[in-house]
């Protein structure tokens, strides 16, 4: 089995699971009780809470905590900052979903944030843009469909040079643990998933910079310093941890290896002259997610055919439970709408290996020659 | 080591385990997937989503949706039922905060339940109350500290007939697997928790009944019938869908031989003559909640002495991260504020034993004893 599409989940990294395993078996006190159980798991729980800040270059008073998934991080920043309806919120519609729906259903004024053609951001427009009314501008560090990797520091040095109040959140799910994050520049907000990062699905982390005011979005106990009520969730805090770590320590020896991997899956299938485009520029980008246009085969039907040889893929976005035909992020993308049934992602892992791009790339070679002559 | 804090949080049971185990190794695709790895998580899913909704006799066109925790649930309902200023709301003060912050956050009218002594719900008086302009009435099934079984099914139907369009919200966090739960009762929703009940932290149901119109409070790619964007969490949710079919199995047995244990402790500790009082009554109340009045002593010390003999307690509701002194919800059930400090809460879980409750017995003895002698 070839599995090319770790964009959308990916599988568990052993040593999270280990730790998950464990800590389900021992940490089952809730970690609010008053007895020592409780606190026990509250201190290995603020443990690698300090430990995952540090990580990430926080600066003394930020804050991480911990939710159910990078969906409610990015909801509780969008909704809990509440704006007035005065305020602009700067966003694109090339990002996920789980920033775009909720920036659209705010009463505020809203500004699309321009892409050039190949994905990246256009910086110069988006900063004639920012104003006094600024309030919010959502990025993401690596865009989940084209693999764009944002100049994050850079583009808040600047939107911050015209406005300094403006909250800039980044949405760092396709980023964290395949680029190196440092949270300590002008960003204001940064969210984390686990089961992008091996470890299981049901946990992530917001990072909050120090001063940041939120409005808690799940009420109840006041868990998670009034900012997130629901009983706090040691083993999957532990095992995102662990994956944290696991990542971190292999971060640049998986950045060169998957770049290789991505540059030869390029170059190969160009070599094939089957008319693939690729849609997304090479600069700057993730290595770890390639998008290709196929040549008029629609990407569904590649990827059934692609499924009866054990190899998997996305034909649009995992995380988005619709999407049929015309896609808004390909289109804000500059990506043609008659093509948007042909984009075909294919996303790798810290496991992926030559092999199996090799074997990817005969089968891929197959199928469309084999569907071409229909 | 003896706990007794299950209601705070009990550990798993072995099935569930391994289910969760075998499904974090299998089922780590995305379920929102094209391809048929995502498909078959997602068959995995609506198949334990059917039998849930079977198992507490949900009608035809009922829905279940699964989210991250009962917090998330209540809060669901009580926000997303997006109601207006002049609705009123009728709520408890003796429940759980994840329904009563929540329900003190709204901008509409409020009315609060009143308690008989004992933490009865008086009826006539929630009658009474009920008017046109009732929107929601929220309901715990199990209270989380008295163990007050409320009689759903006669309280909706009393409520019902004097206000047909009210929503009747249910929080079911511990009475499922405890006390038999038949959904299609006059109830519009229900809040079941995973970890109350031995499947892991992090995901929580919510059954909503048919024709309820709810709007969604984490936004993006619309997963759950739009009612919760998230990547849809197949190991966790197989793992509570186990946990239910165990403790729907052993139901009966261990509600016997639980209530059992519950009425030997209370003769055992009345025995003792050491001024211990149960301000909660006996009729009506699930034999795996009880909370007692400890003579004078507050219930803190009593849980760092016990803690000492591995013996863990409850002294306030592990759910809630602040909470001293006074107490909102015992000052509802008609506990005498001066006493709020002495209330220990004991709970069971279907493997509590009768030496347990022994040991509890002899050690509390002793406990009390040294402390009063000092």
């Amino acid at each position: 089995m070839i599995y090319f599409d770790h964009a959308a989940s990916t599988p568990l990294i052993s040593d999270a699971l280990d730790v998950l395993v464990k800590s389900l078996q021992e940490d089952y006190a809730n970690p609010s009780a008053a007895h020592k159980l409780g606190k026990l798991s509250k201190k290995k729980i603020e443990r690698v809470r300090a430990n995952i800040l540090k990580t990430f270059k926080a600066k003394r008073g930020d804050q991480l905590i911990f939710l159910s998934s990078a969906t409610e991080a990015n909801n509780l920043i969008i909704k809990g900052l509440e704006l007035r309806d005065s305020d602009k919120v700067h966003f694109s519609m090339g990002d996920h979903p789980s920033t775009v729906v909720p920036a659209q259903s705010l009463q505020t004024q809203k500004e699309e944030i321009k892409l050039h053609l190949g994905g990246d951001i256009d910086l110069s427009d988006l900063v004639n843009k920012i104003d006094d009314s600024s309030a919010l501008l959502i990025l993401s560090h690596v865009n989940n469909q084209s693999g764009n990797l944002y100049d994050i520091e850079k583009i808040s040095k600047e939107v911050k040079a015209k406005n300094p109040r403006i909250h800039i959140h980044v949405d760092g799910v396709q980023a964290v643990n395949k680029i190196e994050v440092k949270l300590a520049t002008g960003i204001d907000s940064y969210t984390i998933s686990g089961h992008k990062i091996g470890a299981p699905k049901g946990v992530g982390a917001l990072f909050i910079k120090s001063g940041v005011e939120l409005s808690a979005q799940m009420l109840g106990g006041g868990h998670e310093e009034g900012l997130r009520s629901s009983t706090v969730n040691t083993p999957l805090i532990l095992s995102l941890a662990t994956a944290i770590d696991v990542g971190q320590r292999e971060l640049s020896d998986n950045f060169s290896r998957v770049s290789e991997l991505n540059v030869y899956l390029r170059e190969k299938l160009a070599e094939l002259n089957l008319g693939i485009e690729f849609p997304f520029s090479f600069q700057n980008t993730s290595p770890y997610i390639l998008s290709l246009i196929l040549p008029q085969i629609s990407s569904d039907i590649v990827l059934r055919h692609l499924e009866m040889k054990d190899i998997f893929v996305a034909s649009s976005s995992a995380c988005s439970s619709k999407a049929k035909g015309y896609n808004a992020g390909y289109a804000a993308m500059g990506i043609d709408e008659a093509k948007h049934k042909f984009v075909l992602r294919v996303s790798f892992s810290r496991e992926s290996t030559r092999e199996e791009v090799d074997s990817f790339i005969e089968n891929l070679n197959r199928v469309i020659k084999e569907i071409k002559r229909i």
